[in-house]
């Protein structure tokens, strides 16, 4: 498949890593930009992606006791506007309905009339929305938990776009939970948390790191904000979820109030937590590699692609019936739950055929010829092996193991990435040294994700942002305490926090 | 549970059908209306139905060889002007958005800012803008067909609203394809006409009517409109779903053009389908009863309840580890496909938990007792038959005719509705017969079905609808050709078409 050394994709991550992660969509028909500002076309192959990921976290948020439903797409100016920093985080970058209908203008064309008395916000989030029917709902402590997530699109207006991760338009899940108590409250927000954990770790085979922000990176109206940072390959972090413990803002702002246990008037305690295709960004970023998209087998569209060999005077609809049999045999089986998903690819292109494949990032590739059936035999090649390592294998051999290498690739990727963030995180003490990691770092190269002292001054956090565009993306639950020196004041400070660039 | 001849819902569906309507949504807590105005909130109940609907619809689309995609949910204004009956036909009720931030008012409240060049449309549809991509995607017959379908929200403003029936925001699906013949993209707009059908009687079990719009009642932009036609108890039409051939008109506005097998270009043909959360509206007005909600168990959220009986003295506990037992027990079974799904509902309060799981038109309501586990019985009653028709049932038989049970449960509702509709179903071939059938109807009673001869003019079509509105459902396919005369004008006619009032 091709000559050693030449890679599918240019350029590669080396020569220009936005420019290769564009490609990387692009070859493997995931998504494109759409001419609509601002927004993407999810394409079958990228949406089956986001398939994967809707069907397989809903059943991790069903087993918490979580149900879906849906609210309304628009929520009214004087919604947003009840809590206060929430309507200030939001108000820069919506979309506003201002008419509901369009009538001719005197140029011929058409122009919005029926001007609204009120004008309608397109969600950027709904915690404004659904608070107005969680107080509906809640007269007792009887009435509480309520655990609710719904499936939706939500918009905010972005100036710069990149397909994935920050389009105008993108598709996400967004809990939302009300409680009788704080203690409750916070539970599930940690609960929720782990569910990401365990999401993003065991399902799209990326490490994060789990923490809680600083409170200048806090969700708008939120007063505790939790996150799981994964690192991509150009060193930079990405956040792949978050879940938000908001106290009794929205409860005050939405009047959710219910009689507790003691016959008392109280305000609920409110949580909300979310994931985007966003995600898929990430996935692309922390696996692909210069031969186009490689993605974890658990949210794979398809597992295996048959391509059949045609010899010339050979009986080809042998070699067909051959392939299906194969598919037939191995569709048979379940991986986690998901059936076994085979392509047979019988296009008569040539070389390009494979790939075309590989840069879709199908976990296992099987040319299948006259030969290999002679011989029961399969020609195996793998996305986490180079692309010459091909290799035969026999029929029955390769069916009864195919669970079992999917696992062993979806494990070889995650560990492919624990062991490059492990490369580059470092503790760092030396302000100089901190700086010299960060300064003029672009592309490829963004530095490293740093472990150092922070006094937890506003101050120090947001000269570092302005001086090297370094942001605390989390202080990690697991940093220990330990006596030390902030790396920007010199102050004292009693745990070290986690620095990187971030997308 | 209850006495007799009382009903669990005021008023019945004889007294006022509007409001009992309304009292069946809020009582099985379905959905409820939003204060954002034309928009309503699908509770958990109600969502789940959806959730069922589209994991089951999806899987028939799928095996047709569509996949899914996703396209914005923003059309600029432009695109909507390039079909010219399309933007006719939904200019006067579209969201419009003009802005895309908010700023400080001078009364210290926020406005709209940031005007948009061209103002966008939220999609009322999305033929446009799938047009769009696919006239991008389109260079030769090799790159067709296309079949895409999407799942989304869609906004068509409405003044006056109904809980799933008619609200300005709605849920559902809608599939475009694209093809090099008209003979194929025919073929394509008759084959998902059947998937809804098979869907709408085996899945929904309520029985369609099979036909062709009249030019009127087309799609705006269409050449040909499949649909199929329910009849809700009221014996109104509902429409259950359409499927339109396209003919070149999209292909033309769009420019989705390609070289055809002789080398020559081309326009594609193209074909869209659609159907809604009104699917739920027309469920719930076919099955239900002065009772409340009534919910074929195939797409129904859970399948049993559960209600433990306790006593004082006895020990609760083993009556609540009997009744996981069951529910452990049954879950293991499938219904077509998907898990008996099992609920629990051990609430102290009386017989309004009954009534409850009643009114949410739960299938099957167990009720087990110190007694029952005595006996190895369970205690059944069927939400097709009376409520007080109870029986005790051996426990291990229960186990093991539950999708048997449930199966006949589904074929009661289906083979009830067929009856209510043969019933309500008459030819007519005197106009005075037909007037005074239809003249002055409402509430329960809306006339009925009638297939009547008809001229083909539209002006004996918009003349019936403007005396009585009752509209031409459809051309059913199973209309044979007759000798007859138009029940308006007296006209020669070669066939019955279906009349009546509609929602």
């Amino acid at each position: 498949m091709g000559k050693k050394n030449r890679t599918a994709i240019t350029p590669t991550r080396e020569q220009d890593y936005p420019a290769w992660y564009q490609e990387v969509v692009k070859a493997s028909d995931m998504a494109e930009n759409s001419p609509v500002r601002g927004c993407m076309v999810i394409k079958p192959w990228g949406y089956a992606i986001w398939e994967n990921i809707m069907n397989q976290m809903d059943v991790l948020f069903k087993d918490t006791g979580v149900k879906n439903a849906y609210f309304p797409l628009f929520i009214p100016l004087s919604y947003l506007e009840k809590e206060a920093e929430h309507v200030e985080g939001f108000a820069k970058e919506c979309a506003v309905v201002t008419h509901h209908k369009l009538e001719k203008s005197e140029e011929g064309g058409l122009k919005p009339a029926g001007k609204l008395a009120e004008p309608l916000i397109v969600r950027p989030t709904s915690e404004t929305i659904i608070g107005e029917s969680m107080a509906k709902w809640t007269s007792s402590y009887r009435d509480l938990p309520i655990l609710l997530n719904q499936w939706a699109n939500v918009v905010r207006w972005e100036m710069r776009t990149r397909m994935f991760l920050r389009t105008s338009e993108f598709l996400w899940q967004e809990g939302h939970t009300a409680h009788a108590t704080e203690q409750e409250a916070k539970e599930r927000t940690m609960q929720m948390l782990d569910v990401y954990t365990k999401f993003v770790e065991e399902h799209l085979a990326m490490p994060v790191i789990r923490g809680r922000k600083t409170a200048s990176e806090r969700f708008p109206g939120a007063d505790d904000t939790l996150c799981i940072e994964a690192m991509m390959q150009d060193k930079r972090a990405l956040q792949a979820g978050t879940s938000h413990f908001l106290g009794q803002n929205f409860a005050k702002g939405s009047d959710i109030k219910f009689q507790n246990e003691e016959g008392k008037e109280a305000y609920a305690w409110t949580t909300s937590w979310g994931s985007s295709t966003r995600m898929i960004g990430g996935l692309i970023m922390v696996h692909s590699d210069d031969d186009g998209l490689v993605v974890p087998p658990r949210v794979a569209p398809a597992h295996v692609v048959i391509l059949p060999i045609f010899k010339k005077g050979a009986d080809n609809r042998v070699i067909m019936e051959s392939a299906q049999g194969l598919k037939d045999t191995l569709e048979e089986q379940l991986f986690h739950g998901r059936k076994v998903v085979v392509e047979i690819d019988a296009r008569d292109i040539g070389g390009a055929r494979g790939w075309e494949w590989v840069k879709k990032g199908i976990p296992v590739r099987i040319e299948l010829g006259p030969r290999d059936i002679e011989n029961n035999s399969v020609f195996m090649a793998r996305r986490d092996q180079a692309s010459n390592q091909k290799k035969s294998v026999n029929r029955e051999e390769f069916i009864s193991q195919i669970t079992d290498t999917l696992d062993e690739i979806q494990d070889n990727y995650f560990n492919r990435a624990v062991k490059y963030r492990k490369e580059n995180t470092f503790e760092v003490d030396d302000k100089n040294k901190f700086y010299k990691l960060y300064k003029k770092t672009k592309g490829f190269n963004n530095g490293a994700f740093v472990m150092a002292h922070w006094c937890g001054s506003e101050d120090c956090e947001s000269k570092i942002k302005k001086e090297l565009s370094v942001t605390i993306r989390c202080i990690p639950f697991d940093s220990p305490t330990e006596e030390g020196k902030c790396i920007y004041c010199d102050k004292s400070s009693s745990r070290r926090v986690l620095f990187s660039k971030a997308y």
